[in-house]
């Protein structure tokens, strides 16, 4: 697209925050090996040319580099955030000053982030890289004749599939969708190491405050939260892990960590981090159990994990005392600090993912869409071909230059045999 | 059956060590609580009365805990170790005086290691708890008349399954079994923190050696492998993962360990682990580029990872210098030293993993034998049911007094919803 | 003071940005259990009423607390920066808004960063509160006038309790000096806990890069560099340490870091930080073995322990290409970052230590400058007397409402007695 | 001293067990660079020739390849363990065989060790290395008449430091003695890595159990109870602090740990660890408050941590349950586990610490001895020489490989100029 259409068609903040924005996105691109050699490589096949792309992910310069690789490939692509806590209007302007059609500003109120993500319906997109499966559950929710044209969704988040699957259970899924989260190179890394050390960095830049010494309590074990207490613990934090699954809380267990009751491990909480992918897992009755001083901080997708709506109601007072820290006075002269109001905190509340792991999701990403695009899947949910999760994999050893092993032709035929 | 039977029956060194192992088989059942609430409870219903069930597992008193409740069901247990290097005499001799009939005796020859094996065999078991497949693969090997009778087989390792599966790749798994190694109340804990703390310890105990400040190599990088380098960094060494497989190479990466090819990795080796689950993971083209002094030790199921045929023809010289410690002098002056003669150093070497651990392991053995004996099931390899599977946890997590939350209902229903 | 003879005496950036630094110091106040407690309680009894105290160190929020702080018991208070890099001119204004002299603009050129202190010099202190004794050091050398006023001398970090105790041993010690970094409270958890975190969680911040898997070369293991070591490995970093001391060298090997000299260590390093409080730890003959993306980072007091000068010298280009990061391109291809212009990272990169480290740091030099004023002492080093540091930390626990046990009677006797 | 000779004079338990005990001296033979390097080469230059050494440290193979080296400068050495409870009588066998006078027996009874120290101090010794001042302490008490002709004594541990101090606060330390404890080479090794490794492996070898998921309760946060905490923390425990000293507890805070009072912690410990270097760390009071299936264990100097006299009287029945293990009964249904009687734990119920950590301490007794005899020291305590202490741990990353950098003539300036 040319650049003047691009700028008439979207709505960003700022086009002058173009400059700070495109630096952001040029230090992305020098450090992500996996992309600039794997992706490109492959994107560059003329499956994608003339595609129309809808990329609905956090809208900051990770994703904004790979909206570029993908119109490199002479792709249409559209782009929204899928939260407009974490859009970043600086790089907002540096797509559309690439030519790019960007429907996005930071902290739009909801109807105005509605209005955005319909805009980038209204592109009538053959594939979506989606987060949440917001612009998915949108399209079939409010815009069903777009469904036919969906040649295949790409979803980055647990949630966004749990989603996925909700829909194929209800008969819904009628299109082929790719659970980009659930490929290896995706969740093993981005979930644990990315949210990890992103979440607790951020939690610590917002407030200056020492983990050492401090009691995390951990909302949710899966990959994130194992993430999450790993970090913690690695800053010297101690932690406790709440649950729901008996086997994840058992893993907990034994990695060390103290496993409770939500109710029972408030009241010693100096930090609590949300990470279920579900709603309300701190909430109404949750405020009167706070211990004086606590912070309140979100790692799972939905801004509703913490349930700001009620502690809002049950609050004396209400102020923001630091960017991006919000203190609530309850009852008992206990005072508590929610952090980027309860949005993802390392992408609402500082630059998200490491690049390093962003250049294996989005690697996922961009290979799961060309899948898409090149061969003809059925409806339903798929993983990612499991050679092409290798390869990831394997790039990005070779970026580091890491050798690995084979295996011998003595030590495979083991393997293949049962007499051994 | 009668002790005096059992007594005819059973092959063991020495039946007057019986009052030691029954001492350790104690000091199991004190420890079991995942037998002794929830196994113990499903095992009595009847299903297992009067069935003829083989037992071929390291012959140790967690083992022999096992063997003990099976027979308290009324089923007609029979026992063998399935490695010789791990059979504990006292405790073999114990289980025969509590009539069990026994095959095993320490560091027996492999031809009467196989003949103790085939003894088991002519039992008619039809149900079968296996290690490595030792026993299953034998009966479709060399006595396929029994195969007919067999009910089922439950497999204990990461080798078996793969066993099994060559089998059924092969068209020969003509019965139902469990890969009760998948099963998450086995692989996530046995293969991790019990392997994990059970090898390193067993390295230190027969070497009197610090870790702190060693080299660790750690030859794969499964279940088990992460398990020893996450207890090699806890005891303070460096480690370096080898690993063919480029996904688990890079969680290595990202977990702090440096990862190279066994040929970059052993100049700077203090002690090297195998861990693949294959053979030959460290043999003759690598005698050559050990260090002085190294410990050589392996934690998978084989006693070939490390390759000792090759290392003994190399050698100038081969003493034991302490229990479980033999030197290999090799040209230019190197020494190395093999601990346990290379079988499972854990195991071999010591006692084997942590009570609470075979706990788990064996609570899920003891449920899928149940269930094989409860069921008809299909012929093919069949995973634990995951709610028994979470049922196992659920009892460890109530042992040791801890409680979990509940989905409410609400939360419940956002995750079944993809409009949510 | 008046609010406007401390504005007309003072050397700030902008006076309107005293509410951004007013909201800043006023978390600091309501972070600093120590502070609020204890030394608030003894220093109002007299002894600094009335006192010229200079203060000369990192011009941030916490800084500007203690001089709040002193400020309030009637001390006529006059503070600088101990490097403009540091300097936050919000808080500077904050601080003049509350009636206290300032001297102190972010980024100064160097002569005006002199005049800055030689400002503070002209205010005759009685009492020193010093960072790096670089006031103290100037006084010494360009005012010798004014050194028979001085009462005494508070240090705050390693490298300045070197320099005074190379002026006693030229013999220019002529004022007593208390050597608060030597006080347990200080360097046990500002060298470590404060600077690891605050250090790495600067690098990771201004460069959006994944700590896991990087290698990292820590230079010096001192306290700090021990803290940055715990950290990096925390955050899932490798570490090499390089040292001159064999003594630290062997700890760090013991604590799992691999031990090289620094030219052997740079061909794999990831990240470089420096940390002996000494001079050009990385320089001239270092720059050719740089690898290719390299960060390079300083937590030592100097802007000289990376020697930026040769730094300059040899690269072909410099580039700023990110906020506070700085891109050297060097001959064949190698391009390294240095950050905050090689500054300390934490406080020129971002907001410094962690509040509560600095309530215990800013304690004892509280208590220091208080006994300074009621005592006093010969001319020379001293240590803060034991009791007063032990107050300090017994005073932190008693605000996490941590209890500790005491010794009984016969315990205390058993200590006390030879022939137990 | 002939064989002949120091076999009349010995006790011993068989002499039959010297070749067992000769290859266990042979394996710390091998793996003691630093002794085979630095200590030898120091000692053979005459000065201890013809001295009488007595030798009173725990009697296993590291101590017995120090009294070998000792014999062979032409010392006449005379050992005995300082506990029953661990001497190994091979290794004491071993020594006889090699013509050194011993007096110890594994378990002996109270008055049969007194006669042993008492046999010692009738060698009439100019020189002694202790541990725990046991002998010293005797000689000062029952033998005055021999204190006179002591040259000299080096200790071994901080409760024999303690005690030095006290004689000499008491006016009675009439003669030099060298603090070995407390160079770095001794307490920041063993105590930490020695005490840690070799504590928590004996706790796991002595009772199979599981460290991941245990809370440790670790009495005492010196360098020995740092350690202990360490090494719980890296095997998967939890772990709570009690202390005395409020900045210990500050650190054992920051380090991630919890700290409480003993009351507070023992209700929730699975295994409690003591090492405070006093008496009855946990004794009457602490009964009543004891989970049930509590593994006890001490790390300490004295069997008296641990107040077994009061448990004893408390339990309704005590049983020996394993090797070690001694199960007390006690009211409500509660049984804990003492493990090794209370005694040292590593090394009454194990093998003591790490070859490399011995070869340290022991480096620093052979130098310390060696510096008694070459040099006239004062009467009263003294610290090994800064320089020795460096050389040890400069020989040690010799035999590491490990290079170090040094400091340039620029740098070596900057530290010695207050002007810089």
């Amino acid at each position: 697209m040319e650049r003047t259409q691009a700028a008439e068609r979207s709505r960003i903040a700022d086009p002058g925050l173009a400059p700070e924005g495109a630096q952001r996105i040029e230090w992305v691109a020098r450090h992500s090996p996996v992309l600039n050699r794997l992706a490109r490589a492959r994107l560059g096949d003329g499956a994608l040319s003339g595609k129309r792309i809808a990329l609905v992910v956090h809208l900051e310069a990770k994703t904004a580099y790979l909206a570029t690789l993908l119109a490199e490939t002479g792709a249409e692509v559209v782009v929204a955030g899928s939260n407009p806590g974490s859009t970043q209007d600086s790089v907002a302007a540096a797509l559309v000053g690439r030519g790019i059609e960007v429907h996005g500003v930071h902290d739009s109120e909801p109807d105005a982030f509605e209005a955005d993500l319909m805009a980038v319906a209204d592109s009538r997109p053959e594939l979506i890289i989606d987060d949440g499966a917001e612009l998915t559950t949108r399209l079939v929710r409010h815009r069903s004749d777009l469904v036919p044209g969906l040649r295949g969704v790409t979803e980055q988040t647990t949630t966004g599939v749990h989603r996925l699957r909700a829909l194929a259970a209800a008969g819904r899924l009628s299109f082929p969708a790719i659970a980009a989260n659930d490929a290896l190179c995706k969740h093993l890394f981005d979930n644990r190491y990315g949210t990890g050390q992103s979440t607790l960095t951020a939690i610590l830049r917002l407030t200056n405050r020492s983990a050492a010494g401090k009691e995390f309590c951990i909302v949710g074990y899966g990959w994130v939260g194992k993430g999450l207490a790993r970090y913690a613990a690695g800053l010297g934090g101690r932690v406790t892990v709440v649950e729901v699954d008996p086997i994840p809380a058992l893993e907990a267990h034994m990695d060390g960590h103290r496993v409770a009751r939500l109710a029972d491990a408030l009241p010693d909480a100096d930090v609590v981090i949300t990470a279920t992918g579900g709603v309300e897992a701190v909430g109404r009755e949750h405020w009167a159990l706070l211990r004086d001083d606590v912070l309140l901080a979100n790692a799972g997708h939905h801004d509703r994990e913490i349930d700001v709506e009620t502690l809002d109601a049950v609050a004396d007072r209400v102020e923001d005392v630091r960017p991006g820290v919000r203190r609530y006075s309850l009852a008992g002269g206990v005072r508590c600090y929610l952090l980027a109001e309860g949005r993802l905190v390392n992408i609402a509340g500082a630059d998200g993912h490491p690049v390093e792991i962003m250049d294996l999701s989005f690697a996922v990403q961009a290979l799961a869409v060309h899948h898409l695009a090149s061969m003809r899947l059925e409806p339903g949910l798929h993983k990612l071909p499991a050679e092409l999760d290798s390869e990831i994999a394997r790039t990005k050893l070779a970026a580091l230059s890491i050798r690995l092993d084979e295996l011998t032709p003595s030590q495979r035929a083991f393997f293949e045999q049962w007499q051994a």
